[in-house]
């Protein structure tokens, strides 16, 4: 028998064994991956909290977190109704409470009805709890105009990156020349490329256009599919709408035509509308591919592919911590369908406190509820208060020399272009860092503001951004965004 | 410019396209994918209960799900404590409510301290809420007799299967004959197979001893290890203990002998120790790998790298719908724990809800607290009746003919061999499925008990088996077991 014992020649001098698993031993793909908006940056950004903390002296007070879209994180209050029948359903002994609305006990009792022993510690199926599938269902149906929506089409999510990456693994095959690619936005939300790089696809970047405050062009679209088909097999595309870091929503017509190219040119649909609900400025108005597609009547509506991936955490309630979500398949194969179900099976089921959650979002009250007013208030006073902020930090920096802000029409990120003088790009180049990235680790040493560089969502060549969240309370985001901007004329008058 | 539009002779004549993700052309390695605990058995007992409800006539009046894990599912109450302090984190205006207990207010405002916003509803560090790792370090260190543990070297996590699969994902590398191979055992938790077919990783089988209770030997280990480093290179070996489905509990001298092996052999361990809170058999005691492997002193102590895992579904707890649970990593590679760090960030963090039950589970009630007594009388009386039921269901099978039995030592199954009259496994045949599925959906549509056949698991060619929760309530478990034997009997008679 040739049994192969211990390799003794790795045990080193010191009588070490060299690790099983090292750099050059693990999954290649995984060392591939990037994910900037928790990168370096806020790592150190992490440090420079707990130095405050132990009295270090810097030249600021607090560290602002605008690097990532957590509302609450920054101080936006969590919505009453929300919370209250989560608590409702977390623990029923409240049910007897005369502290809770009668609508919000209802809703959680609904909910307790249709979860295992009538609990949410139970495993949901793994689809999601079927009651709240319809109530999505319902709620696509009434956003879409009356378009029906299945929910049997419809299944629950660990936020909407858990579905996105679902969908992706579905995707890829092949190898060489018949690697799965797909299209992403350049500038992404850096999940795709995390996702693609461990599934081991191919990134097709397409480039949305600065110029024309970031929308999507089709010839642009074409010009990547087209290099794109010398090395790999272009089978899905990817859209992010309201743009995710752009801020830009996209107009009826233009979603027409990707659907137009993605059906001539055999992509899968991927529609990241999880800002669904942030939508600011005049004129700009949210339309779903769902709804898009289906107006198109066939074939468009009858056989062009499509995912849509919605979550809890972004909107008016940023409940991000709870990690709840959904996507919609249309037009998805049967056999592929099942696939999907069985592959969901394997992690059992979403969080269903997520869930729950979700169901709320879909569901809010009517407006007979008595919970209604106070809901609609807070649901305002919170789309209101992004709508003014958005409003706020396109024009402060827009008035910076050097800062370039498109208009922020929805979602929560402004991404403005700044320009870095040629001797600052060196030194970045000597340190063997991005150039934003260099900008934006100074900007956080000196200022606290931790801000996540263009470099990490894409960028053209030579040009310089940062993705700033529109979240900090309105009494804290105009002095940030005025230091900032000083900072910025600081930086370039230190590197003229 | 070699632009290549659709090409029209994938539009069918009946106008139609080929879709463009099919059977065909999806991930080969997710349709390789099984997952039997909510496979075609599941999906059929979900059928049933739905025309139970529509009063198609059956001769049974409910479904009794005994295929998974889902104790509240089966009627188990939550542990009020747990509940009252989520709810207090969920809603803090119970805070002021006189209703809750002192301690659960004070174990509620620590950990919203310890939240961004003081909010569940903002993100965590991807690696879980700072507080609870240190939470579970010190429960880590009091569970294994003070042996240190770093809170840095815990990640939490969306239930132990994603830890599991985080993990899994590290090692997978290499094709052809140098791909990770990782030796699991049969019978196994079919996440184990499912992620491995997913990764695209060689699974290589070690057999459990059924006539020794199921226990693990070494030679066994071995045999497996040497016939799979012909085909693929073996890196790393998963341990369930307390077993599932086995219920087998491991002995120390069991687990010393498992942790040299994977020494001299250079194998990653992985230990999955869900089941560590459900010990029921005189005699046998949980040993967690990390304290046995530290007190074995170098060099496995500073040398041998492990993974264990844990969970809030199981336990006394059973809050499965929460997907809570961490990984604890030993002598890791720093480098590898920064890209683990990182791989772990681009899912943002796992469900914060399941993050603070962790907490509870892990820092419960001290004997000083006012929920203490409480508290430790709802855990006793879960996990003695658990007892009961493991022993309960050990006796009944075992004075059935043709069914013999493993004593439950701990977990949350039995795994009962039952042997299957020949005519039977011929008939299975003729209809395409594996003896033990047509066995167990006999079973299902004649007497609405609802286990999983043990092909799922892996069993040596010829036996049969079947995994049946202990979960159901007592006075529903023994006429449960007394009709399964009956049906066996009754089945066996049929094709005899």
């Amino acid at each position: 028998m040739a049994l192969r014992a211990g390799d003794h020649s790795q045990v080193a001098m010191n009588g070490l064994k060299e690790k099983v698993l090292t750099l050059d031993t693990m999954n290649p793909c995984v060392r591939k991956v990037e994910y900037a908006v928790r990168g370096p940056i806020v790592l150190r950004a992490l440090e420079l909290e707990q130095e405050l903390r132990q009295g270090v002296k810097k030249p600021f007070t607090e560290v602002i977190r605008a690097n990532i879209g957590d509302a609450q994180a920054m101080g936006q209050k969590p919505i009453t109704f929300l919370r209250q029948v989560l608590a409702l359903c977390v623990h029923p002994d409240l049910l007897k409470s005369p502290d809770f609305p009668e609508d919000a006990k209802r809703k959680a009792e609904r909910i307790l009805q249709a979860c295992g022993g009538h609990s949410l510690g139970a495993y949901s199926i793994s689809s999601g709890i079927q009651l709240i599938r319809e109530d999505v269902a319902r709620y696509i149906e009434q956003r879409d105009g009356g378009i029906p929506a299945d929910p049997n089409n419809i299944y629950l999510s660990t936020g909407a990156s858990d579905a996105i990456v679902t969908v992706l693994k579905l995707l890829v095959a092949g190898e060489g020349p018949t690697r799965t690619g797909v299209l992403i936005p350049i500038p992404q939300y850096p999940l795709y490329s995390a996702a693609l790089a461990e599934l081991n696809a191919v990134r097709v970047d397409y480039y949305l256009d600065e110029e024309c405050a970031w929308a999507l062009d089709v010839a642009e679209l074409r010009r990547a599919l087209c290099q794109a088909r010398d090395h790999c097999c272009p089978r899905a595309l990817c859209i992010i709408n309201p743009g995710n870091p752009t801020g830009q929503v996209q107009a009826r017509e233009c979603i027409e035509a990707v659907i137009r190219f993605a059906f001539e040119e055999r992509l899968f649909l991927m529609a990241d509308e999880v800002y669904q609900d942030n939508v600011y400025a005049e004129g700009s108005q949210f339309h779903s591919f769902k709804k898009v597609l289906t107006e198109m009547g066939p074939p468009y509506a009858t056989q062009q592919e499509l995912a849509s991936f919605h979550s809890v955490s972004k909107g008016y309630m940023g409940e991000c911590g709870f990690r709840g979500g959904y996507v919609e398949v249309v037009n998805l194969d049967a056999a592929v369908q099942q696939q999907m179900q069985k592959l969901l099976s394997v992690r059992l089921c979403p969080p269903v406190p997520g869930q729950v959650l979700l169901s709320m979002v879909v569901s809010p009250p009517a407006p007979s509820d008595p919970s209604f007013a106070q809901f609609q208030a807070e649901r305002q006073a919170v789309l209101a208060e992004l709508a003014a902020k958005a409003k706020l930090t396109e024009q402060v920096f827009n008035e910076a020399p050097g800062i370039r802000c498109n208009p922020v029409q929805g979602a929560m990120y402004s991404f403005p272009r700044v320009q870095l003088p040629p001797r600052a790009v060196q030194r970045a180049q000597e340190l063997g860092l991005a150039p934003d990235m260099f900008f934006c680790m100074r900007l956080l040493e000196e200022t606290g503001i931790c801000v996540v560089p263009g470099s990490g969502f894409g960028q053209r060549e030579g040009t310089y951004h940062f993705r700033m969240t529109i979240l900090p309370p309105m009494e804290k985001l105009r002095p940030l965004l005025e230091k900032l901007s000083q900072f910025h004329a600081k930086f370039t008058r230190e590197y003229s």
